[in-house]
């Protein structure tokens, strides 16, 4: 019988997966969620054009996608002011943090990014057998001069920042992110992770080319376009980087569907302005249910919102398990102290209220099951 | 400045794809094509019952789809009476392909395929250092005993034969491919593409389990099933092969739409025996229309057909180059003697038709260029 000869790197990973998704708890628990509010995803949706071009293309969806992604590049450098071979596009962010950790990594090389961070990028980094190494946050951010100090002393391959962040939704202003590139370590790539930067104020996109071969930017369908079941992410580099994930990434890997949504999205400027107006609405309404509640609500950047439940780690988790009891979806940061808090995704009114219904209940059981 | 890192592997690979899109030519040439016979998809289009389930999904899209991919998992396993566990989702075939070489490769490492067969393996092969080693068709059909015999000598990771055939549409019964499973070396693990099989003769399929150690099988939802753009492949294999996938995958890499489409395609059998007629029909025809200009058709059990130009390699690219002068898209094998041929998809009456009125012209064009 033939042995299956996994790569000594591949057989040494652990079976864990970044994230659990709702539907594995949904069928563990029996029953569906009522509010979906935990995976940071757009509850308002995308813009209705968008839905209009995914509906149209199912007919087309015989044909492969263009595997150049031609024409949501052009759209996306018109939008950017850049040019076309500074725009990847690939499965997500997800997808492109892979693949750029394929192409720089060897094992053993190192990697600074924050304790607590999107572990999707530890996974990678992991995956291809990078060595991680951690600044702490700082009041609940990312920290600038710690990681830039981390990274004089391990001279990493790459250095991971989200801003905004997620789990904690706090900001630094772009100018900031732009300085730490004049202290960058020769040869450390920034990533520059801005997921959410479209819902973040004014000024919060880093103020940096495109081009600069410094940093890497990673920018998604996913949160302000509504569009995260899509799986479009886009990178914005140097040109010699962007060319070099063409000859590895996976060409056809883009469904002709979402290439269709996504274009039509992009085009939708009426509707992202009014959804930063519906998202920041529900910021307010997620930190009032807080207050109602006796709980504070960080100030927040992004689509979603950390609420501190008021007391340690593991009084949060209770919190998350009673909601998650009371069918509402929300997830957590893993590490001390933001671990204090429970990760609330924006959405509509529906969900909001039974959001507000849920929560009196569960922090007393919470609370019962802390004494 | 900062340099960009790549590591010496990437660095060293070269910057071609393994296919040029139609829509690359269509912008080159700048006007699209009348007919799409080149991509070997098909053009009698998916289950209406898919199209409607992609259509109403469309809605849904700002949910990241099940990064288990579990309800389709469920429904494959059932179809392929294996387990769940023997079942992987990925990102098209050739997503799979890749995150496969991936996890067996290491630099260095022997790979054995065929002179001619699927150049996207090659691609995914290449990018992970392995080294390719490849055996002649021989009868425009790959050669089990010589894949085999090559692989003695050299003892490959991997084995990778395509049955049916791309790009020739040859066959061999699906006992062969059982057969040749006694005599792969220790720790080869062959990977067997039967992306066509559901179009091919009754038996085409190896009556192998999905268990079985020594092989990997990989199905597609773009051909029989007419989702090319979805971007949905699988493969079965024994339990700890695919576990292992989880360990790197990009979980969350295929659309929930897509996830709805194959969902419903599967569940349309009435559709899927409906599409074998269409297709086989459709072979009959491009073979009458090679008939009437005196090119002989060689015997398909896919979705194209390999039309021997009745020249040589030359020849037939200069018949390819004519076709997509008089806006017919087609392709061509690589590699001699296959290369005497063009390959032409399996499509509906208005695609055939116009084939078969700008056939004439173009074989005349290239006689005329070969004189």
């Amino acid at each position: 019988m033939t042995q299956i000869r996994l790569t000594p790197l591949v057989a040494s990973l652990p079976a864990t997966v970044p994230f659990v998704g709702p539907e594995t708890q949904e069928r563990l628990r029996g029953r569906p969620f009522r509010a979906r509010l935990g995976a940071n995803e757009n509850g308002f949706g995308p813009s209705p054009r968008a839905i209009a071009a995914m509906a149209a293309a199912a007919g087309e969806a015989w044909m492969y996608g263009d595997p150049e992604n031609h024409d949501l590049k052009v759209a996306l450098a018109h939008a950017h002011g850049c040019g076309v071979e500074n725009v990847v596009v690939g499965e997500g962010i997800d997808g492109l943090l892979g693949t750029l950790c394929r192409m720089v990594l060897k094992p053993g090389d190192a990697v600074v990014t924050s304790e607590g961070a999107y572990p999707t990028f530890n996974f990678h980094v992991a995956g291809f057998g990078g060595v991680l190494h951690k600044a702490p946050y700082r009041n609940d951010a990312e920290d600038p001069e710690a990681l830039l100090a981390l990274a004089q002393q391990v001279r990493p391959k790459l250095l991971y920042i989200a801003n905004p962040d997620n789990p904690m939704a706090s900001h630094h202003p772009g100018a900031v992110i732009a300085a730490m590139l004049d202290h960058l370590p020769e040869g450390t790539l920034m990533v520059l992770d801005e997921a959410y930067v479209e819902l973040a104020p004014e000024g919060t996109a880093a103020p940096v080319a495109a081009d600069d071969p410094r940093v890497i930017r990673m920018r998604t369908f996913s949160k302000a376009h509504g569009l995260a079941g899509a799986r479009v992410g886009y990178a914005l580099g140097a040109a010699p980087l962007i060319a070099a994930f063409d000859k590895i990434r996976n060409h056809f890997g883009i469904s002709r569907i979402s290439q269709a949504g996504t274009l039509a999205a992009l085009s939708d400027t009426t509707w992202q302005v009014y959804m930063r107006r519906l998202v920041a609405a529900s910021r307010d309404r997620i930190a009032a249910i807080a207050a109602d509640n006796g709980l504070s609500a960080l100030p927040s950047a992004t689509n979603f919102v950390a609420v501190d439940c008021g007391g340690d780690g593991a009084f949060a988790r209770a919190v998350l398990e009673e909601l998650t009891a009371a069918d509402i979806f929300v997830r957590k940061p893993a590490v001390a102290p933001m671990d204090r808090c429970i990760r609330i995704s924006c959405g509509p009114e529906a969900e909001m209220a039974a959001l507000a219904k849920a929560l009196p209940g569960a922090l007393d059981r919470a609370r019962e099951r802390s004494r």
